[in-house]
């Protein structure tokens, strides 16, 4: 089963890296990061880049896609017209699943993949994945038909347990939990809109244009 | 506040990116991911290479080191004497915090710097961890002095998130939290040898020394 994780520039690294620590476990999985060249990848925080093996026309038939987020870009290329929106719509053809996490979901909805259907996104940019005609959901993990849809970052890993126990069942999934070994404690209950600090949501809320570049 | 995040051959991606993912939102960090040699180092289960941006030799002052965990190698020379150890005990007199995740442990203790102290490595390597002198502990995180280790893989985030708020206090420690949407919903509740089923927890300790090379 081949896994295609697509890296493009000021990509959020845990979002691509918590789903691939995941899937990368499946015994039948043939994990390939892809993204327009091969090389170096440098993430949103400027400070860690992830490399590429394949371009993204090397890798035209897997069988699951999963998109990672990005944030504070001055130019979101990646969701216009162009190589990566014109590769995810001719791979959706094919795949069994076709995932995102935080961001990921707006590049997805900006390719039309995600019309009329139900998806989540980064608590920050609900606003803008809604104004591709996705009806947005206030959930961690969002499964509609074969789009699976992950929150913010850290929500990568809950969504690709939730795909390994699709892909491998559930005994499989639970081993590779018991193998990264998930079992969170956060020190804080302060990981969502709902849960953290007023003050905290509303600081966060005014920086986050700048945060997601004109996001909402 | 320099922050150094260490890669070696075989490293586990996630041992490494999620404490990078928090520790690099404190806007005081400055964090290099170094290495023996710059540039990609490949990953434990040999789909990922994360890029290093200095050599070992390049960051001889941190303020905060942080050792991933490792699964899988033929040979684990990252434990034997070498440049890497020679980094490790050097910059260990500078630091603020010592950190490691999963075996990374392990590392630290192959140098010295955790006998007689209580420390916790991935839940398969507890033996091979207190055959260093280090008294474990079956905690997810456990703090002695300046010396911070995380169980397996995906303990590095609420590591990450403790240090977050030693560093830059608890409400810069809820906004990074918030920021990564961690607030986990684990499809199954399988994260731990205490949790999961004990058939799981048999198969994954018979074949502990294929997973962790002679662990134990």
């Amino acid at each position: 089963m081949q896994i295609a994780i697509v890296l493009y520039d000021h990509v959020t690294a845990l979002d691509a890296v918590g789903p691939y620590e995941v899937l990368s476990r499946l015994p039948c999985a043939d994990v390939t990061f892809v993204a327009e060249q091969r090389g170096a990848v440098r993430c949103d925080s400027g400070r860690l880049a992830l490399l590429a093996d394949a371009e993204l026309a090397e890798v035209m038939e897997p069988d699951v896609v999963v998109v990672p987020g990005w944030s504070g870009s001055p130019q979101d290329r990646w969701l216009e017209a162009g190589t990566l929106q014109d590769w995810l719509l001719t791979v959706d053809r094919h795949t069994t699943w076709t995932a995102s996490v935080g961001t990921g979901s707006i590049v997805l909805a900006a390719a039309g993949l995600l019309i009329g259907r139900r998806a989540v996104t980064h608590w920050l940019a609900t606003d803008r994945l809604a104004a591709h005609g996705v009806a947005t959901a206030n959930q961690r993990v969002v499964v509609d038909g074969k789009y699976v849809t992950a929150a913010g970052v850290s929500a990568g890993l809950d969504m690709a347990l939730r795909l390994a126990a699709e892909i491998g069942g559930d005994s499989m999934a639970m081993s590779i939990q018991l193998a990264i070994e998930y079992e969170p404690q956060p020190p804080f209950d302060a990981g969502s809109a709902a849960t953290a600090p007023a003050a905290i949501v509303t600081a966060m809320t005014a920086v986050r244009d700048f945060i997601l570049d004109g996001a909402g």
